[in-house]
Formats: C-alpha cells, structure tokens, sequence
C-alpha cells in the first residue's frame, strides 16, 4: 500500500500549491488572531461546487469547526469552500464554539458570495479560548480570493510548523489533464488517527462521491495516519478533498477501473509527500525518520509495528544523538502488538543490517552511525514472518521539542 | 483500588529495604558491567524458600532473565533468590543469553548453596550485547549476602536512576508482626505493562500461590502499571514477590478475609510508594505528575485517561513549562478511548478548577500556575459520568530527558 510514484502515472508540478487545480482560488490575511501578528485568516474556494469528503480527528472532544464541518458533510457531500484560521482551535468552548464556527461560514459564504451551508470550517491554534470574532467579523469579509493564492494560504495555517508544505501532481484521465492541489499544517500534537493538522486537497477531476471518499481513506492511512511527531492527536484534524470537475474528464467512480487506480496513486503520491514534509518539519525536529517494516504478517501488524518504532521516545532521541542503539527498535517492535518471533527478526539502520535472527550482527557501531548524519534516517525491521509491510514517518526528539512545547501555550 | 493508606492498618517502617522483611538478605559490588565502574550485580535472597510470584514485560521480546524466570515460576511458584546485574539488559541475545542466564542463576545457587532452580534473574541495561559473563564468573562467587545489605542491593539495581527507591511497611497478622520491604529502579523506558523496572518485594507472610499471585496483580494494577515516563514498555520489566513465612504468622488464602484485605492494603502501599518514587524520578524529571479520573463511566475508561493525560508528551512539556495549557489536558483524555461527554467533564490544576462543562471557568492563569511550582503537580478530570476513578504517575518532559537518551547508549 505503499504509493506508487512511477513517473508515468502523474507528473510533479513545480509550482505546488492548494490552488494547482483549476478553479481552486484562495487568499489570507492578518486577522490579529495569532500573538505574532502574522497571516491568520482565509478562504480556499472553488469556482464551482464540488464533491466533498473529509477526514476528522477521533478525539472524542473535537473542536467546533471539526463538529460544523462533519454535520455539514453528513448532511451532503457538497462543499464549495473551507474558512480557516490559525492562532485559535476554537476547542473546548462548547455551545459559543459553536455558534462562531457557524458564523465564521455565514460570513465566508457573504464574502464568496455561496450558500454558507456550502462552507467547511478548519481552526487550528491554543484549546479552550474563544475565538476574537469581533477581529474576524472585520477582517473576513476583506479576503479576496485569487487563483494564485495558494502560497499565501499554506503560509496562513500555519502554527509552530517552520515552513509552508503545499504539493500537486498532474495526471491524465481520458485524455484530459486533471490536477491534484494540496496544503498541510502540522506540526506538534501529531499521531495517527490523525496527525494534529490541517489538509486541504482540491482536484478538478470528477469524482463520484463513494469514490472520493474510499480513494481519500486509502490515502490518509498510507500518508498522515503512519504520521507521528509526540503521539497527542489533537482536537482540530481535519482533512478535506474538494472535487470541482473542472477539467471535464471522464467521472471515476469505479476505484477498480485503471483510471481511478492512477488517480489513487497520484492522490497517495499527494499525501505522502506532504507527511513527510510535516515529519520532517515535526516540532524541534532535526531530522526525518522513516521506517519501514517488512516481512509482517498482516498489514494491521506492520502498520502498527512501524508507528511505533517511529514514534519511540527513546528511538527519536537515539536518532537525535546519532546513537545506533538498535535494541531500543526492537523493543519498539516488541510492545507493538505486532506478532513477533525474535529469533526471525532482522533490522537495518540505513544499509547497515544491525541485528539478524534477532541478535546483534556486530556491525561497527561508526557503520550504522554514518547512516544517521543525514537529514533522513531510514530505518528497516523484517520480521521474517510473512509479506506485508508498512511505512511510517517521524522525528527525531531534540531539546527544542521541549523548550517549544514547555515555554508556549500552543 | 487507590492504596489505603489508613495507619491503623500498616505502618511504614523507617529504614525500609528489600531485606526488612525476616530472612532476607542481599548484598551487591561492582563487577565492571556498568562502564561507571559502580556496582551492578547481586543477589537478594530468603533464608527459606518461598512462594514466589512474578509480573514480567508484556514485550514481545523478552529479555533472557524474563524467559528464565517464567520458565522457573511456571514450572512452580517457589523460589528462594534473585540473581541481578545493571548495566546489561542481556536482551535480543539470543540462544546465547538464555545460556548466560542459566549460568548466572548456577553461579548464584553455587554461592548461595541453593538449588539454581530456585534462582530467579533479572538484569536491566543496554538491549543487544552479550553479558560480560567472565566478570561475572569471577565476582558472583564473592558476593555475600547480609540482612543490612539491602540499601547496597537498591543502589546496584540503578540505571539512570538519580535515587535508590525502597518501602517497607508492617502489619499485624493474626498477632504476629508482618513485614514486606521492596526496592525498585526505573526509569527511562517506562510505561505501563510495565514499566521498566525491576521490582523485588519480600515478606515473611505466609502466603498461598494462588492469593499472593492476585495480590501482586492487584498491587502491581494500581501502581505501576499506572506509571508512565516516556511510552516505551521495556523488555526485562520484571516485578517479584516473595513470600518465606517466616513471621510465623497464619497463612493467607482467601482474598476477601479481613487479615488478607489488610496485607492487599499494605502491599497497595508499599507497591504506590514505589510508583510515585519512579515518577518522580524519570529520565531529566523536575515534577512528579500524579493524575486523578474521577466521574469515568468503568474503571477501564478512568485508567486510560489517567494514564493518556500522565502519558502525553505536550501535558508533560506543559508542566514543565509550568503552562497551564488545560486544553491539552482535555485533548489527550480525548484520544485515551475512555467515554467522554465534552458538555460534562470538568479540570483541576491543584486546587483550580480550570474547566467545568468542557468549557475555560475563566480561572486567572497565575492562580493555575501557582499550582504547578512544586515538586508535584496534582491534576484531576472529572468526567461527569460515573463513579469509576484511577490514579496515574508520570513526570515533566525536560531538554534533560533528551541530552540523557541522545547521548548516551543505556
């Protein structure tokens, strides 16, 4: 389940954002809601109406937006747009919460000039602090949406997340270019189911509503949800896939079809590319941990084998002190609830094979210690027990992990 | 199932030990298996043998003492010593380290003139290299066990531990005086079922196997499988109890006799003690965090949000910062799988109720953060549900925790 990346399905597009597909315009601007006084506050909209499915966090205390979006999709899956802020996860704030999200998207309707039913809402920010609505009610209707907007919107979402991460790909379905365009926010309270954030993936193909929804659970459980960055998973996620039809290919609705297989691939492509991007950018991270786990034998076991040595306290710390302390993987692997045989399992830090048959091959500590300098640390589990496997991404644990997250309130 | 700590039922002896109880002794030196050159190997034995029982790691690779003294256990509940080292786990050795623990308990019966197969093992340390077996053939032999030798043995079990951890309580069990001593290491690489820890309890009740083992579950239920420090659950958690009659005092059988309750209270205590020592003493610790759930619908749901809210990395950093952040409080009760009803649940930072019906009381931040000054922070949820309730222990999240695990391989 691994994405496919062959460069004959889709091609990369350099110039990547949320508004890569036809008809997606997006915009932000400084509300005043974030402490720094930086971009807070936007729109992402599609020219026309869209398919719309998402995926939410499981928190069993999830935040306004996330409860206005949910009953607005249950409802119908048509959307035409998503408001969104940073700075405030509008969470925690009961009956109020509420009643802003609802008018954050009467207003974002006003302003595009949509059905307010139309409009999904996504907050990310501190817990438990009403939203500032007077600066919302005076800034929202000023935000004008632009086909070249994209940028400006990744840099909005924003919290403690150090970069902007937007990708988009383009494939051809019956002879018509359909684009995927997408942006992401983490980058702390990150664990599967889902990961703390924020997506936004719009496509100008024609989905079938079924379709959309299956083609974005595959790829939310190959991409974010094999996420980790400290295992709190927030209040806030959400993960919207907007489907205008723009570009007038054929509808997909069978996921079987070649055509609708390309743009799963294309999708997965999407997704991954943007979870690495927010591994990589985890909170105080220095380096990207990828860990693949082969040889399992279920999938459900070597997914759930590979989020737990990526989300390791002591492996991330070993990783940050380029410390080959392998055992710490293995026993990552061992509380799992993977199905292990110790005496089958192998384990490679980078190229260097660490431990085979479950003990250790010797291998100069300086070998496995080179494979770790770089900026990407791959780290490899077979279990020697059957064919699936899974792949999964975190950080490395550093002190600024800590000083971040002890001297904010996030 | 919190302890009773009711001081007509126990007391706490001063000078508390694993060798407080009648009969036992320990005694420790240094080997050189701890590259500090401290001590790090032992024994701990009863003059007679005992009914033994054991709590071990749920990991799926267990160390080679663990596999050893399963084996010895369930092949019958008896045993007389526990043979230990530090600064070795002797884990993911394969067939070899189960040859050297077969060999240390030999080594051990030798010294002792006891039967090997009434010696347990335990070991604690770095995953993946082989036992220096050639210091411990010359130095097990050496090691001489004395009734005062058991602060010796509590130092000689640390890893990263800062501080030796030992209880001891008596009781009065049909008129004659009950003992039980304990002593404990963490503290990294602790989480429950189990921590990992090594926990050796000696008593000289007279115990039967079938009641010593639910009381040790019992115990071991509501202290250190409440106690998390960094996530990880380690291979060689192992946790014994024995049991040598020496007191003279009547057999316990029946758990719900007055005299078995009692000695279940103490143990309860004794095992808690323990826990909050552990906790408070994690890997870089400043704060001991001790997490109450109270109002939970089953007692299941309060011990996974107790141990969710002492588990998260955001909670710990927060404390740590001394940042009443409550809504990452909420957040992670929110994923730990328990029952919630947002509009019902309520939180106290110490004695400052922060929230009430899932929304801010408005409380001033500096009245919470006046609560997180000390040594222990005291957090409570209510959820507004039930009458189920659970206590969890953890610590901060310190830079500390990350210099001590990236720099060094332990």
């Amino acid at each position: 389940m691994t994405a496919t990346t062959t460069s004959d399905v889709f091609s990369i597009l350099a110039d990547a954002s949320s508004t890569s597909a036809r008809g997606f315009r997006a915009a932000a601007l400084a509300a005043g809601i974030k402490p720094s006084g930086r971009p807070d506050l936007g729109l992402w909209a599609s020219e026309a109406p869209c398919v719309a499915v998402a995926m939410f966090t499981q928190n069993t205390f999830p935040a306004a937006p996330v409860v206005w979006s949910r009953d607005r999709l249950r409802a119908a899956s048509r959307a035409q747009a998503v408001v969104f802020n940073a700075g405030n996860a509008n969470a925690c704030n009961g009956d109020g919460g509420l009643d802003d999200a609802r008018e954050m998207a009467r207003l974002a309707g006003q302003t595009l000039g949509i059905d307010p039913s139309l409009v999904l809402c996504a907050s990310t920010g501190v817990i438990g602090q009403p939203l500032p609505m007077d600066r919302i009610r005076e800034h929202l209707p000023r935000v004008q949406v632009r086909a070249d907007g994209g940028h400006e919107a990744a840099a909005a979402i924003m919290t403690t997340d150090r970069v902007p991460k937007e990708a988009a790909v383009s494939l051809d379905i019956g002879g018509h270019e359909v684009r995927i365009g997408a942006m992401t926010k983490g980058v702390g309270m990150i664990y599967p189911n889902m990961a703390t954030m924020l997506a936004f993936i719009g496509t100008d193909a024609t989905l079938d509503e079924s379709f959309a929804r299956q083609a974005l659970k595959r790829a939310v459980d190959v991409s974010f949800n094999m996420l980790t960055v400290d295992g709190d998973t927030s209040t806030n996620d959400s993960c919207f896939l907007l489907a205008n039809g723009l570009a007038g290919a054929p509808v997909l609705s069978d996921p079987s079809s070649p055509d609708a297989e390309r743009f799963m691939a294309a999708l997965d492509a999407v997704c991954t590319t943007l979870a690495r991007k927010m591994a990589a950018d985890g909170e105080g991270a220095e380096k990207l941990i990828e860990v693949d786990v082969t040889g399992a034998a279920s999938e459900a076991d070597a997914r759930a084998a590979a989020r737990a040595v990526a989300g390791s306290s002591l492996v991330k710390a070993a990783v940050h002190g380029l410390d080959p302390n392998w055992g710490r993987i293995f026993a990552a692997v061992g509380y799992s609830g993977a199905q292990v045989d110790p005496r089958r399992a192998a384990l490679w830090i980078g190229s260097v094979q660490v431990a085979q048959n479950g003990v250790s091959t010797a291998a100069p500590r300086e070998a496995a210690q080179a494979e770790m300098q770089g900026d990407e640390v791959r780290l490899r589990v077979d279990l020697g027990l059957g064919r699936a496997s899974a792949r999964a991404w975190g950080c490395d644990l550093t002190e600024a992990y800590v000083v971040e997250n002890s001297v904010y309130t996030t």
